[in-house]
């Protein structure tokens, strides 16, 4: 990843800040060039087997009066970006905002920035223009996620280097930072397999149960929806040749947890060469269980409304609907009316859980 | 705390049920006391300096039509917690429900319990009758926040012990747990003040900047409002004679984040004498910051409505209200409808939170 790191990131908002000098000197204007973003050119791509952005380009140029504001805008969160890395300082796209707002001076009436969601875009265009993430610029994302497994992590970290053992985390786990490259490294993978696990309270059962050190895997929670750094920490232990499973609740809610963190999501296509893990499995809760497991139909819960709608919504994405097995969860839910917790799995004893897992991993029952 | 942890939580409930078959063998009805939680029987105890029960008492009778089927299920929850403890297994309030689900059996027709509602007020029921607190009946809470500083956590748990050295926990920090009493001991703490600071990306910025190192302080964030364990931990910490200081946005909502840690909460009200920190003083962001560090003039935000309401609400808490400096501020939230979040004192660097902080608890510039 030596490319993607923060001394790159420096060097390539250099370039392209003397770029634009050079267009000015030869008299021209300067221009910006990025990829367009929105849904028509996002496209699941069946080599990858992940949701990635298409050939279609945007070019903002300085000298016209639609973009002028917004050309300007953009150079400004280079140049931030850039202050922050010669800094080696980090802040969140929020504090990014509060200095793009304090910078203009007292002297120009009109703000640069009113709102924040002005300069948010603005990052993503920089990212997808620079082929960077703005990790990578020193910006913060939001953090959410644990893990304990045998795993060693060295973090660089201002000016101190740290280790931290995943195996000696007691009942904490390690915290999943905004950044897993820049100043990172996985020093000591020793699993079978990583297991991603929906909610934190099965994570805090697992991990009671040593579950992991009795399976050897890395157990992950993202916390329901996987965060940036969550998402781009499993891919990264993908490319050790970690097969990694997905246990999430069994709705449409839960599995969409899984797609994401398989084929990505339509906001992030632009990062899916960083956090998609097209090799991922799903190993539960499925509705095919409730079969397999008679006592679980008595733990079923009624589907909301919108369970449902996300359930059909889900048919229609061309990646999911063409794996017949997933097509018959989604129908099942449908028909069925019915949703599945993980928690669930606690009712006949509280390590169920744990016997659950082993018996589906074994006998490799995944989804596709 | 010999007297609230898991073993003594035990003895409890065997207590509680051998005084109900007593009952019963004298040919009498057995009941179960708990103290009244409704508003009616919360007040603001000046003595202590925080939200507390009343003396109002509740007696649930089994002979009684309209109390028998929740003596029933208070009865069931009860014996499910003593089933955790005697396994020493935890586990969530909704593993617990899918517990009490399960476990009726085939060949009772009536569920003991459809939803959670019923049994999550059930669980609060037997806090307050026994004086403990869930985490002490093995019952996992949701966990939030971390922390950064010198200090040593000794985890005991699954029968293996760990040492955290929260010093050294590079950019992740230490992930505060459900429980801080029960098999957990702070060795070594070894600092001048605990701040509590709203935000994690704040958090994020000052651990970078080790400003816990520099000022020798606990930095902790709850991320928003502060869990049960977080506060529990905070609480533990001023018990160590260590002054808290909490940091949060400029509106009700951060500042109700600061009135929950140091007076408690309506709903954990029956828990105040655990979690209620009322030596915990707030050092920011305050509306006459606004004219302290006149920049922050420019980076104020809009109130949104909901922001004007809840600081309406506030100001008719007696327990906020007979401090003029808080009407003040509530006052000048109300008549310029403005706010202003932590973030914006990264606009003129990002090194200027830092610096704020220091300045104030320099001058003891606090708010009671």
């Amino acid at each position: 990843m030596a490319k993607k790191d923060s001394e790159a990131a420096l060097e390539k908002l250099e370039t392209l800040g003397k770029n634009m000098i050079a267009e000015v000197m030869r008299g021209s204007s300067p221009e910006f060039e990025t990829a367009v973003r929105s849904r028509g050119n996002i496209n699941y791509d069946e080599s990858f087997g992940y949701l990635r952005l298409g050939e279609k380009k945007e070019t903002r140029t300085f000298v016209n009066v639609g973009q002028a504001r917004k050309f300007m805008q953009t150079v400004a969160v280079a140049s931030k970006c850039k202050k922050f890395l010669e800094e080696k300082s980090h802040t969140s796209i929020r504090g990014l905002f509060y200095q793009l707002k304090y910078s203009l001076g007292d002297d120009v009436e009109e703000e640069l920035f009113t709102e924040q969601s002005e300069s948010n875009p603005l990052i993503e265009d920089l990212e997808v223009a620079l082929t960077l993430k703005r990790e990578d610029l020193n910006l913060n994302t939001d953090r959410k996620g644990v893990v304990a497994g045998e795993m060693t992590v060295v973090d660089r970290f201002g000016g101190d280097e740290t280790k931290i053992d995943c195996a000696k985390q007691g009942r904490s786990g390690w915290a999943i930072p905004s950044d897993v490259d820049n100043g990172m490294e996985f020093e000591k993978v020793d699993a079978n397999y990583v297991l991603v696990v929906e909610k934190d309270a099965l994570w805090q059962r697992l991990n009671e149960d040593k579950f992991w050190k009795k399976e050897g895997c890395i157990l992950i929670t993202p916390k329901g929806q996987a965060s940036r750094g969550c998402r781009r920490l499993i891919k990264k232990l993908s490319q050790k040749k970690l097969p990694v499973y997905v246990f999430t609740d069994c709705d449409a809610w839960g599995w969409y947890i899984y797609w994401a963190i398989k084929t990505g999501s339509m906001n992030l296509a632009y990062l899916a060469d960083d956090i998609a893990t097209p090799s991922a499995r799903f190993v539960g809760v499925t509705m095919q269980d409730i079969v397999d497991y008679d006592f679980l139909g008595k733990l079923t819960i009624n589907a909301k409304e919108v369970d449902l709608k996300r359930a059909q919504e889900m048919m229609d994405y061309p990646w999911i609907a063409r794996h017949k097995e997933w097509v018959n969860e989604l129908k099942t839910v449908l028909k069925t009316k019915k949703k599945l917790e993980q928690d669930a799995l606690q009712g006949p004893r509280l390590s169920f859980v744990g016997e659950y897992l082993r018996e589906k991993i074994k006998a490799k029952k995944f989804l596709p």
